[in-house]
């Protein structure tokens, strides 16, 4: 199993950086190695997702430089490096992540822990089975902890993107009333049409009031935020007593700044949200029941729209037009045509 | 039992604020009334708290005016207004907090529930027994949320206060290490008196290193923020990965600021703590055992040094000479003579 497959080049195209904030290469590398418990993935396709924006930027995950981006994708396990489960999966389609600080999704190949892989169901496409892991698990993480924290209602203030209208459709399949923040009027049909029940526009002049009424009336202690700065003191004061407040990405990119008052006199708290870390803290038998969950919805609630296709060499054209508008539907990178 | 005891008076001398951060009154107001499941407590003694600073100047819990200070104290319970428990009490000397926005202990009377009551142990003296209840529960309520968290070792940033001397106890108890923060070299043979082992000023250039080195070794992922405002930020930046920030006082007056990629990244998480709120959520028998456990170590870990007692009349010099110089010890207040 250690010997490569003989398919196997020696040498690979791969997207790389080369410092935080950098531009992005499209360079020939080595293809890495699987070392004991790990598998070689020959990518299929890889998303662009919020996290991948904000590790670009050098402010997510601490990283060795240059190294190659992408936090998830699909592709055909070549060969494993050793171990049982590693081995199991040779031949297999995958949705993958990589290791952490580990090259990512954005080559034509890449190795990773066989743990960091799941076969792939046998409808699901490489596109959509891309976009299996990082979205689709980080909502229905969310829902975990509102179950677990016996939370009534949540609110979301990112709600037109892929992972927002995710919410959305658990929310109405596990019954627990989803409040949904957008910034703008034109965003409320889409929302509507995936069957939002609450929405409410940050830009409203009487936002703040709607946010405390609404969250009051729904008994909506759980705030998703993937805005924060600003936002962030706006939900923690319309939030009822009690409320948690996850921070789980940072769009608007400003500091929060908060009252401790409010924090004390009303139990309310602030905690940071990393898909990677809050399944860390999680045993085998939850992270494969939680897998498991994940790939049954997978595809009815937790698909996401795709906008484009583009091929790697074009990564930076790609990245600017899914900034210009996420809302807009994922963009899916390929490693060659 | 609903009948007032022939001893007390229709009327009685109190403190009394008529706005937030107004001046405050001695004046002569009704003797309340206990409903069912209430006692009338005559007062006997009760201390001046950083909390009770906080709720005069109307940031601390919220308030109908005109309202009688005093977060705890101790006093007989005279009568009861019904009720199992409350009959019970009469009689009895006790240690007592107020009902949740109800008229408090700076006063002749208080009514308050006969849950908010506990009976002082034979030992314990009216002025000991008027400071078993703030600080020695949020004390042990640190150490309770320390064990549950699986906490190694804890963080303080108001070590001179009488608070903070129960905590560096109670870690030598414990064996849960505490890092000591204080912001004056001249504080430190005081606090090594007490058996603190590591002690930092937050005013030396090399603070910011030593607290993130230290709490690094010692895995001290809890801390206890009573300053709030900058520090927040410092401690957060310092703590160990997965660290709780307990925000439960605002001796800064300033708000927090805090990058949220520090808490998305890191696992960091910034909670209010209040300890009505936080007993709120326990259970009675869970309350029962906690009481018990604070009342056996009273006369032990728990005791506060006393700087000096004063009558009701003198409030405003009581409150001016307490806010001075904290760290000398309590000022105790007495109704008269």
């Amino acid at each position: 199993m250690k010997a490569k497959h003989p398919e196997v080049p020696e040498m690979m195209r791969a997207v790389r950086q080369h410092s935080a904030g950098g531009e992005l290469l499209v360079e020939s590398t080595l293809v890495p190695h699987p070392g004991p418990g790990e598998v070689l993935v020959k990518m299929a396709a890889a998303p662009i997702n919020p996290s991948d924006l904000a590790l670009l930027e050098g402010n997510y995950l601490a990283r060795d430089y240059p190294f190659i981006p992408g936090l998830e994708g699909s592709g055909v396990v070549v060969t494993a490096g050793g171990g049982l489960l590693a081995g199991m999966r040779v031949g297999k389609r995958v949705a993958c992540t990589p290791n952490p600080e580990g090259d990512g999704t954005w080559a034509e190949y890449m190795k990773t822990s066989a743990m960091r892989t799941v076969p792939l169901p046998p409808g699901v496409g490489s596109k959509q089975g891309a976009m299996m892991l990082v979205n689709p698990m980080t909502a229905m993480a969310f829902f975990q902890i509102a179950l677990k924290g016996g939370h009534k209602a949540m609110v979301n203030n990112a709600a037109a993107s892929a992972l927002g209208k995710m919410l959305i459709r658990l929310s109405n399949q596990n019954r627990i009333p989803l409040i949904n923040i957008v910034r703008k009027e034109e965003q409320f049909p889409e929302l509507k049409s995936e069957g939002a029940t609450h929405v409410l526009n940050s830009s409203d002049a009487s936002f703040e009031n709607d946010l405390q009424k609404l969250s009051g009336d729904l008994n909506a202690t759980l705030f998703l935020d993937a805005v924060t700065g600003k936002q962030t003191s706006i939900l923690l004061k319309a939030a009822p007593r009690g409320s948690t407040l996850l921070a789980y990405a940072r769009l608007s990119g400003d500091p929060i700044n908060v009252d401790p008052g409010i924090l004390i006199k009303e139990e309310k708290r602030i905690e940071g949200f990393q898909l990677g870390n809050w399944l860390h803290t999680k045993g085998i038998l939850y992270k494969l029941r939680f897998i498991n969950r994940v790939k049954k919805q997978l595809s009815a609630s937790l698909t996401s729209h795709i906008n484009r296709s583009m091929y790697m060499e074009e990564v930076e054209e790609a990245i600017s037009s899914y900034r210009e508008n996420m809302s807009a539907g994922k963009i899916i990178l390929l490693p060659g045509p």
